[in-house]
C-alpha cells in the first residue's frame, strides 16, 4: 500500500534544488515512488502535513551516540585538556550496557531533531549498536580501534562487519572501520586498517587533525602533518570520512581535497572545544565532499543539526571574512544531499527523489520564529531549530508522529539513561 | 494574593550565584517577596512547574520587533550591500499600521523564547509602542534619529517621552533615545540628543561602528574612529547603550570600556552581515558592561537569546581563540543581571531576589537534549532552546503558560503580520 505525505511545501534538494509549494511524497514499503504537487486523488494512506515543510531526513556525519550521558562535564576547558584530562577519566567509568542506555537516549534526541541517518562510533560497538538498531535510525557504526587495543579491536570490528554488513543498500544499520585518530593509530595498525576496508568494502571513518597534541605526536613519528600520514597509508580517499580535520595547514587541507576525501565537519565541537574553525571552504574547494556532523553531546552541547546549520553558517562567515561565504542552500545541502554523499549513501537517501528510500521529515512552519517564510532555505538554516520536527520516516517507517515518538517508549529510555547519568555523577562525588 | 511558582530547581543569578534545589519563588502583585526552597506550607496561588527550573527573565539589550516581517530577506549578502542595497528599499515599503502589526508579532516570537524585556527601537515608534505595550513585554523603546530628519525625529522623541517617561520603575514600556548611528547622526544632532538625555534622564541607544562604510563615513569627517566621535561629544557613558561595536580599533574598544559604556553584544547579527566578531572581550575587560541582543528577524535570523547564548560562546571562543574563553556563566548573565546593568534596570529585574519585579521565566528540562542536568547553566546556554519555555511572568502577570499565550490570540496575531509580509513581497514582484 502505498502512503502520501500532504504538506505545505517539499524541498526535494535535488541537483535543481526543486521545491513544490504544496507538494506531496508518495512511498510504497522502503521506497520514495513520487514526489510533486499533490495528487488529484491520492490513494493509500494519506498523512496529512500541512503547516509543514517536507524535507529529506537530515544525514549527521558524526556522533557517538553514547556519550549522552556525559552532556556538561566537560564544559569552558582549557585547551589540550579536553581529551585525557576530562574525557578519558569519565569513559572508563562507563561499561557496555551503560553505553548501550545512554546511545538509545542519544538517538530519541536525534529523532526528536530530525535526524534519519548517523556516523556513529565509539567502543563497544557491538552494544551499541543494539540501541542503534532499535531506535530505527539509519546508521553506520564502527568499533573504535587504537593502537592500544589493536587486536581485540580489529576482532570486534570484523565481528560487527560480519554482523552488520557494509552494504547501506542491504541492511539499515551497517558496519564501517573507525579507527580512532592520526595519533592514537600508528602506521601498522592502519595498514590492517586499509586492507579490511579494501577485502570488506567497508567505509572508513576516522578523526583527523583534532587537537594540538594531535598533531605533535603525528610530526614527532616523522610525518609532514596529520593528513600526509593518512594519505602515505592510502587513507585520504573516497571511502574515508575524516572527522574535524581542524588543524590542517593549507598545504593538507588542499590534499584532503585532492583526494576526495569526505569530511565530516563539526563546527559547534570545534568552536567549543578547540576555539577553531576547521578549514572547510579550503578543502572544499580542493575537491572534499562536506557533511556536517554534530559530534557528541558533550562537545555541542546536543545533537541538534538545525542548530548546527546556522552555526556552520555563522562560523563560516566569520572565518572567511565574508558575509556571502557559504550560503544557506550550501548549508542545507552539507546536512542532506552532501551528507550522504559523504557517507557514500546518495544512491539511497539525502534528496526526496522516486527510487530513494522514503527517509522524510516534516518541519512545522506555524511558530512565530519560522514566519515570514519568505525564503524557505533560510528559514531551515537559521530560524528552524530541532523541535519543530514534528513527523520522522526512515525507509517508510514513522519514527515520530505529532512530535512524539511512535514504537519507543521515550519517559522510559530518558529514566534508564538518565539513571546511568546519575551514577556517574555519584562516582565523581 | 501571593503566587508560588514551584520548580525543580531556581536559578537565581545573584551576586553569589545561587541555586537552589528544588526551589520556589513568592511573588505578591509585581514584586518578588521569596526566593528559595519551596515553602512547606505554601500560601496563595501555586503554580505547579515540576519538570522546570525558574530563571529571571531574559533580557534582550538589541531588538527591532517591527523588522519581523523581513525575515529571510535579506540573506548572504556581500559585505557593503545590506543595508542601503537590501534593507532599505524594503523598509520604504511599510507605513505605521504595518510595523505595528509585524512588531506585534516579533512580541510573539519574544515571548515564546523567553525574553520578558527588550530594547526595541525603530522608525514610527509611536505606532510600534502601542503594539510592545500590548504584548505586556517591558520594554524601553526609542525613535531613531536621523540627520534627514533631525527636527521631525527630536519632536517625535520627545512625544514619547512625555507620554511614556523614561524611569523603567514607573513604568514597564519607557522611552529611551535612539540616534541611529555614528554615520547618519552628525554632532549638531548627537549634542541635543545629549542635552536631552540630561534633561529628561532617557538612556540613549545608538548603533556603533556595525559596518565599514559607517567607519570611513566617521573618518571623513575627521574623528578618529566612531568610538572617539561619539566619546567627544559625551555619548560614551554608563548611560548609553551601543550596539554591535564591531569594527573598532583596540584603542578605542579600551575607551568603550574605560568610560563603562553598555554594549549591546550582537554576535549572530556581527556574524551573519559582517563576517565579524565584536571585540566584546577587550570592551569587558576595560570596563563595559555587555548584555546580549539578538537584534532584528532578519539578521539573525530569530529573536531566541538562547540560541543567542550558544552562538556567543563559539564565536568568542573562536575569537579569542581559547576554548575556555566567555565561560558559560558568563553568557547567562549577559542575557539576565549584566543584560539588566546594561539598560539601567538591574534594580529591577535581571535576577531572582525578594524586591525585584516579579520577571521570571520557566524552562523545561526534560526533554532529550536537556538531559542529563549535571550542570545547569551549560546545559541553558549550550542546549536549551526558546521552545523550552513553558511560562512567562513580566510584573507577576503571565503571558506565557503551557508554551501557549495566555491573552494574546497568537494566530490572529501571525497572520495579520503574515499578511503584511505577503503584500510586502507581492510588490517586490
Amino acid at each position: 500500500m502505498s502512503t502520501v505525505l500532504l504538506a505545505d511545501q517539499v524541498l526535494t534538494l535535488d541537483a535543481k534544488g526543486t521545491i513544490y509549494t504544496p507538494g506531496a511524497v508518495t512511498f510504497v514499503g522502503t521506497e520514495i515512488t513520487a514526489v510533486g504537487p499533490p495528487p488529484e486523488r491520492p490513494t493509500g494512506e494519506v498523512v496529512d502535513l500541512r503547516g509543514c515543510v517536507l524535507l529529506p531526513g537530515l544525514v549527521n556525519t558524526h556522533t557517538h551516540t553514547p556519550m549522552w550521558v556525559f552532556r556538561g562535564l566537560t564544559e569552558d576547558v582549557p585547551r589540550g585538556e579536553w581529551l585525557t584530562g576530562r574525557l578519558l577519566p569519565l569513559e572508563r567509568r562507563l561499561g557496555p550496557d551503560d553505553l548501550r542506555r545512554s546511545a538509545l537516549a542519544g538517538c530519541l534526541e536525534l529523532i526528536g531533531n530530525g535526524v534519519t541517518t548517523i556516523a556513529d562510533r565509539y567502543g563497544h560497538m557491538d552494544a551499541v549498536a543494539t540501541a542503534v538498531e532499535a531506535s530505527g535510525l539509519r546508521a553506520v557504526v564502527g568499533h573504535s580501534l587504537f593502537d592500544r587495543s589493536a587486536e581485540s579491536d580489529l576482532a570486534r570490528s570484523e565481528q560487527l562487519i560480519e554482523r552488520l554488513g557494509t552494504d547501506p543498500a542491504r541492511a539499515r544499520v551497517w558496519a564501517g572501520l573507525a579507527p580512532h585518530a592520526t595519533d592514537s593509530c600508528g602506521p601498522e595498525l592502519l595498514r590492517r586498517v586499509r586492507r579490511l576496508a579494501d577485502r570488506t568494502g567497508a567505509r572508513v571513518f576516522i578523526h583527523l587533525a583534532q587537537s594540538e597534541s594531535e598533531v605533535a605526536a603525528v610530526l614527532a613519528r616523522g610525518a609532514a602533518g596529520c593528513a600526509s600520514y593518512l594519505d602515505a597509508l592510502g587513507l585520504l580517499a573516497p571511502d574515508v570520512v575524516v572527522a574535524h580535520a581542524t588543524y590542517l595547514t593549507d598545504a593538507e587541507a588542499d590534499l584532503v581535497g585532492a583526494r576526495r576525501t569526505a569530511v565530516a565537519h563539526c563546527p559547534s565541537c570545534n568552536a567549543k572545544l578547540e576555539g577553531r574553525v576547521a578549514p572547510v571552504a579550503r578543502m572544499r574547494r580542493a575537491g572534499a565532499v562536506v557533511g556536517l556532523g554534530t559530534d557528541a553531546a558533550c562537545c555541542n552541547n546536543g545533537m541538534d543539526l538545525f542548530d548546527e546549520m546556522k552555526v556552520a553558517g555563522l562560523l563560516n562567515k566569520v572565518a572567511a571574512d565574508d558575509p556571502a561565504a557559504l550560503p544557506a542552500l550550501d548549508i542545507l545541502r552539507a546536512a542532506t544531499s552532501e551528507a550522504a554523499r559523504a557517507l557514500g549513501i546518495d544512491h539511497l537517501v539525502g534528496t526526496l527523489e522516486p527510487g530513494k528510500r522514503a527517509d522524510v521529515i516534516a518541519v512545522r512552519t506555524r511558530g512565530a520564529h519560522l514566519r515570514p517564510w519568505h525564503d524557505p532555505v533560510a528559514n531551515l538554516v537559521y530560524a528552524a531549530r530541532g523541535s519543530d520536527v514534528t513527523a520522522v520516516f526512515v525507509d517508510g517507517r514513522p519514527l515520530l508522529r505529532d512530535g512524539r515518538l511512535v514504537e519507543l517508549d521515550a519517559e522510559r529510555i530518558l529514566a534508564d539513561a538518565t539513571q546511568v547519568a546519575r551514577e556517574l555523577a555519584d562516582a565523581r562525588g
